[in-house]
């Protein structure tokens, strides 16, 4: 009987190499470039002193999120969204979704007035782009808000909890941790999952990629992400103490 | 003690009136209204002889769709997208949504080189229009497949198993299925669950919009929302019958 | 010798089976469901509390339109607007046509600075859609103003008239009335005239498509236009009256 | 009594006066400078061997057109449209009555597969720059016909008659002939009428600004124009034979 | 040996005919049609009493322009940016080069809370379009600034200095002056440089399209240029002096 | 006396420290980190065999180059321009520069039918992006030539010499080189300079900031940029002999 082998020799529960690192850029409030193994993601947090027009004058701030992908992060070029003129339909839907992530950790009011948004753009990808940018922009949105403090231009920490995301899959009828691309490009169940520091779920979106998946299936993914997410957030909490 | 009451005075695990009527317009191969309570859309089945260029010469068909919503199927107005020259995010990934699940039931090797388009556009709007859509594309696929089996352009049936959608979430505390737009505004966690009927989950999206949801959560929710799809495969079933 | 005969069987001077359905979507403040025969088209009318940049401060408001086309609305499917990221050199003409055939009816002072727009979605063509769009959207702009009365926003009706609009065009050298598709893909002049209750032209714009017309081609085409008008200003009243 | 009279002083029936240059730039195979009165219109007609796609293959010719209006050409700058990114609603509307009365005095077939284009803009405007555009574009036409003639690419004329184009309105209750811009911004109905040399309406394209006109205003403005467009397609037989 | 002999017969130090045309059109502030040879560029400034977003409230004016090209200026024709929904990147290039070289001249606390837009339209293109444009663009800055002075809307001259421009190249290995169209699309390097009248630089732009050009051939170079500079400016002073 | 003192401390004629780090990201064909001092722009070299369409068929290959900023690699945060739907002027203008530059020193012919794509994209600002752009995508297409030969895809190297930029400027009086962000921002010449290794200038754009500046001093900014090119080609030959 052959063993079950992963293309990276990872066991079905083991993450990638993880590295959150702080202060990559210095014109940022926060400025973080994650890894999960070879995808690498750049994660800015820039603090504005206004907020969507749908916001003005209520007192709230707001969180959102933009994302984008170098030409060549990928294994070949796919063409400039900016000169493309528009950004498609998955960049759209990735930075919607983090941008609801984040935001359920913050409280608002909190916040003030202002705007945080975390630009989240991949220099490398290999599968995860959408879990690290989450992972790392928690850590930048966290720099954001301690560079609010330290100014103190807030004195309450609007930040509650700690948000961490990881893709779960089911690769040749196994239930895997954490998909590269040679995994995602041929598994038959992908979900991302995105959780918080007391194991409730945020967001949590699977798709069937080959056969429908069954509730004994769902219940072993999301089993598995919790414990993903559980080592994530102790990474970032490792992180945020340097 | 205050009994639970949602807004329309449905019991928690009760769908709204489900209308399905095909042949609504004349003109496309398949042509469903699909009603979910005050919640209407025209979804169109338009077959196409070709295919987009990733496909071609592959022996392949391929399913997509697109999905839209009149300005004024809402309470109060919102732009017209193509007025406004692009389509937003949301739309893009709800679009993508319903093409994903449809193609989950489709042989695209059997269907040849051709392209079913599902136009998905909402008259009227009161919760779950996403999931509606899904229910009644199918039917409108299914519609243009026999179109195509009556003209003798396929042989074997393209489409395997039925799929449906349904949305469920926490309002009130209160697990419930179906939601309309006086749930979904105000609810604390909502999903839009997709299955065959064969019982297996094809897409899972879950939100946690006030706090996070835990796994008995989780748990309740795909349950009820098993229960309404069941209802709404039998409702695609005795459509497609007529 | 053969006697002339129209696709439809219809007379040369008789319209199409006209109705007029009110209230046919339950959001707007006005929502007309029209059809010329197959031709279907939704005309909403909405209220805004604001006018457009070149009107504020001057105490008038502004009655404007919108026209789409779902994508299979016709015999084969047209990209949708939206996605293709413009709105079509015909769709603009139709909808300022339609925009300015309405305030012909209006008086803009005592609308007051609000906004009515009305949106003309074709459901399903077969000719005819802007004169149904004209002719749908005046009874959607009635209720858009009753409501405003019912609600004691306005005091005085700020529309005077009616105003309707109908296709004519000279088939196989024989002028008829409100052509269908059958017959406007395959004429010589096509005439679009919009009328008032008084009688009176609001526009009139004739294309020869295969040969130019002479003055008696355009009398003959003028008279059967009011003939026609008259009775779509007749359904208008009993629709209204209900 | 006060005598009626129009701001330029010109009688009723009287044009501005008119000039059509040919030859005005070097490069297009035609190029003419149209002016009615300040109205100037710079119109070039390119030669191109090739037709769009869905004439390909079918042994048949195009002719379109384009407008466009320099920023500076009226009283106050208005928007370049090429900075804006699109094109607005009267240009395009514009430029498809440019096309149309233009395909209708060309056998496109005699034509052959070749596309010529009409560009028109507007240098210097004034009141009635699209009449003047189709009016010159028609001698622009006629001299990319000859040029092909003159190189023997084709052997018989595609030009059948002549077309020209007037604007008529009724001002302080008058009938008057092509309007200024004084004119056009103060008149109660404003008619533009493309005829051709055979005395028959190409278009007619009428709205009331307003007061709804009545069937003798009707009458009297296409008379003015008849004899307007007469005058103009002298003119235009004028400068061909220089 | 044969002599060296530009295409148009011209010493290499010649300029070709130049023509500055004040009053092109009625409409603008300042309205110069000027030509290089056959290069005919229109040249209209546009004055408004607001300034840029940036510029509000802080007491200074703004000079700003913009290119175009009409599609058949050319030898064949070009999309209408227009049509096309964007300027390409050589008219976003070109506009910017003509707007600083005039705000070099102008001081912009004497100009005021406004802002002075130079349209620079090409009629027709042979070479040196944009340095034809800058040298225009001055004359109608100049009649702008004496509009403004004759309104008394300024009393002190905003305009200090003359600004001219000229392109120069090493063309069959002889430095010359003022390319045409022949020139420069054969010529090894081509610089435009743009000076005052007090001898200064405002703009060099050299590009080495055949071989890297050495310090000697850049000397040469821009003494040529310093030549031609100097009569097109005592040119410009001619056509104000008129 | 004061002395002279630069933002940074360096002297007039000192470059920031540079770096070239190859192979920085995995799929690209070349990938190469530059920095300038706090200056970091990723440059990707990908391959791909085939040619815009003006080029099909002659047998010659294409190098091109695009260019972007991340929305925080500056002080304030700028608009992503993929989700402003258009690059802005600067972009273009610079992306033109970059492959107009590096063309300049690749024979077409010899790389055969493909395309090699430079994207230069900057992860921090700090003055002088587009010079450290050019000065990495050599190094990156460089790389991107080597993996060719490697595959013995081509035969003959088609990279003739070396190419790399350096900004230079005057700053309160004097000649610098290298500007940073502080004195970019504050200086009255700027000058964006071109060579290649055998000294010849292969771009020269020079603008004056604030004054118009002398034949003097534009003889010590090219002396200038002489310099820091020779020091700039040697570290591009020092990071391609690892």
């Amino acid at each position: 009987m052959t063993a079950f082998s992963r293309p990276s020799g990872r066991a079905p529960d083991q993450l990638r190499e993880i590295g959150i690192e702080r202060g990559h850029t210095v014109h940022a409030e926060g400025s973080v470039l994650v890894s999960f193994g070879s995808t690498r993601v750049l994660c800015t947090a820039s603090v504005e002193n206004r907020v969507p027009a749908f916001l003005r004058g209520k007192g709230e701030g707001w969180v959102t999120a933009e994302y984008g992908m170098l030409p060549r992060a990928t294994h070949t070029r796919s063409d400039r969204e900016a000169a493309r003129g528009k950004q498609g339909g998955r960049t759209l839907e990735i930075q919607r979704l983090i941008g609801r992530s984040l935001r359920a950790c913050v409280d608002r009011k909190l916040l003030g007035e202002r705007t945080i948004t975390l630009d989240c753009d991949v220099l490398q990808a290999d599968g995860g782009t959408r879990t690290a940018a989450i992972t790392g922009a928690y850590v930048a949105l966290m720099d954001a808000v301690r560079w609010l403090s330290a100014r103190r231009e807030i004195t309450r920490d609007p930040v509650f909890g700690a948000v961490a995301a990881v893709s779960v899959g089911i690769w040749r009828g196994v239930p895997v941790l954490d998909l590269d691309y040679a995994e995602d490009s041929d598994c038959d169940t992908d979900m991302n999952v995105v959780m918080n520091d007391g194991g409730g779920f945020i967001e949590l979106q699977g798709t069937a990629e080959g056969h429908a998946f069954r509730r004994d299936e769902l219940d072993a993914l999301t089993a598995l992400a919790e414990t993903g997410i559980a080592t994530l957030i102790a990474k970032q909490r490792e992180a945020l103490a340097q």
